[in-house]
């Protein structure tokens, strides 16, 4: 039995995580999730290293949303360096889902982006945990979360 | 009985810390405050990691205002980046409540907002520590801190 | 018998870790290698953590493309970032071999250029492992990856 | 009887450790000063992780002048970033005093910027050791080193 | 006896291991040296870790030229962040000695540049480990490395 951590904030304005769920639960089983809300992507990574220590999950899926000014950028940024440090504290994955705000021009828009992103991480969480060899056959065929893949520049064999 | 850290300084220019602890003793009890100044946001980090040695609290609330100047910015990023290495290392969250002086452009702006954004700061500390389900029941809300939240795309269920 | 981790993303749209097999294969023996896939450049920080303690590989060759928007750019930087740290950590070598989409005008060069750049790259691994001399051989003679040498700037003696 | 450590550049153009002894031998006893000198500040951190091993002091007060170019500021950030992870790893603090030469537009002005900054900056290092409720006293009044104060929006009660 | 690591790249246009080794050996006796080349700046944070462990070296001199891209300055913040982290990690000194190539316009000028810059960092790591009180008497008089020194705004006493 695997153990996922899915952490999200207030600050978004999607309910990401829903969606992550759904995804997770809709590709398989043996696995139990863990959740925790925070405030902003900045409190995500201390979170991360806590999820670890106390539930003992065997990796997490990180989900946030930027704002549009750029500042948000800046706090992005750190939030990003933050769950790379964390990850390698503990030497174990943490999947980041960012969606910034500024890529979506209009709230419909911007709904369906996270939750689509939401999902292709949350499926790629499962795969590094489950499937490590469907992430395999996959190597350098361009695929992308949220938006169309971009594809393998000539079939990999 | 939980141990809340409050760190600010004397670069500031609103007593940003005395709008959190009044906000903090109106949201519940529970809870022993201690505090400490130190000059500017970079002394934040190890101050920090200082006080969840020292006096061993569950949370640091660190409240600074970083001036108009591109520099200052660059400071900020730093002292960002140091705080969340802190929160890190210790394993424990650091709430960073950062206001630019160029986000407001009158005094009287300055102060009402550098309140305003401890206070929710501060009561985000205290859902983090007491009330981890008022944080789960917002997310993808939307919310922001000292200025209007920005709200969820729709509701969240 | 040296043990080589390949780390490859499936964000990339050239199959770089077919090339530094070939050229590793081609090169020499006395080595096995051990490969992952994961999704995308940020992943590869603590991929390359795990593979030095999982199957305690001497080196991490890590393979990426980020793409051609702006903010991809910054997440090459994080990924670069975590690779050092991760490298740090262990005290052993990753070689990072990045090629950004936007350094080829074409889907065909870009295909050449990651080919020859990840061999390249593979053929430095081998000699940090095998054979250094070669390296303290060619120091400071402006050798490129995917691109012709910039040469010494007059012959090493 | 506290230790406090003053690391300074020789790329630095004024003898800025010169006025922050001074300013400290005026202020008060109770310390024992420990110095040293090294190329420029990308030398602090490391310096200062030394200086906290070998002379076990209790705080180091480090003095640079980053230069006029664009590159300087890169190696100031650096620097910065390496100061704030050397306190972090010892959990002593470590009070950064940086003039830039493009502050000033006079080497009579730089001289004094410089002069007046490190004092100041002495002046808060000997508050962080001796007279914290000096400090907390100050909180919120924006304070600044080297130029004239901000001062606070409002009077802190 | 103490032991000096000499680090440079094949990515370099200039031997300025060569002109390093020269000025050591020209300025005094009582040190051994330790070389290794690796490809790239990325490289050295890491090779430097493994000098300080394998071969017990006192100081390291990191050796490097950043190309005139815009991505090489990202390279080199990188690389020197990566050297910051391997001293504070190992508290020894890690002298960084880097030549942009766009800091010459002619190969001639970048060659005597980049020799003569070595030679100095290395006077510099050797003044570090033999004679200290030489950096303390040049405090803050502007010393500059391949370049004329700037001097101090006014004599240091």
């Amino acid at each position: 039995m695997k153990r996922i951590g899915i952490l999200d904030t207030t600050f978004a304005r999607v309910d990401m995580a829903a969606a992550a769920v759904r995804a997770l639960n809709e590709r398989g089983t043996g696995f139990r999730i863990f959740r925790r809300t925070v405030p902003g992507i900045k409190d995500l990574p201390v979170a991360a290293r806590e999820m670890f220590r106390r539930e003992d999950v065997d990796l997490v899926l990180a989900l946030g949303m930027p704002g549009r000014a750029e500042y948000d950028r800046t706090c992005a940024h750190e939030a990003s360096l933050g769950l790379i440090w964390a990850g390698l504290l503990e030497s174990r994955p943490i999947v980041e889902c960012f969606v910034f705000e500024s890529e979506a021009s209009t709230d419909r828009e911007l709904d369906r982006l996270a939750r689509r992103r939401a999902e292709e991480h949350a499926l790629n969480a499962y795969a590094m945990l489950f499937r490590p060899q469907d992430l395999h056959r996959a190597r350098g065929s361009g695929l992308r979360q949220g938006f169309p893949d971009a594809g393998a520049v000539r079939p990999v064999r």
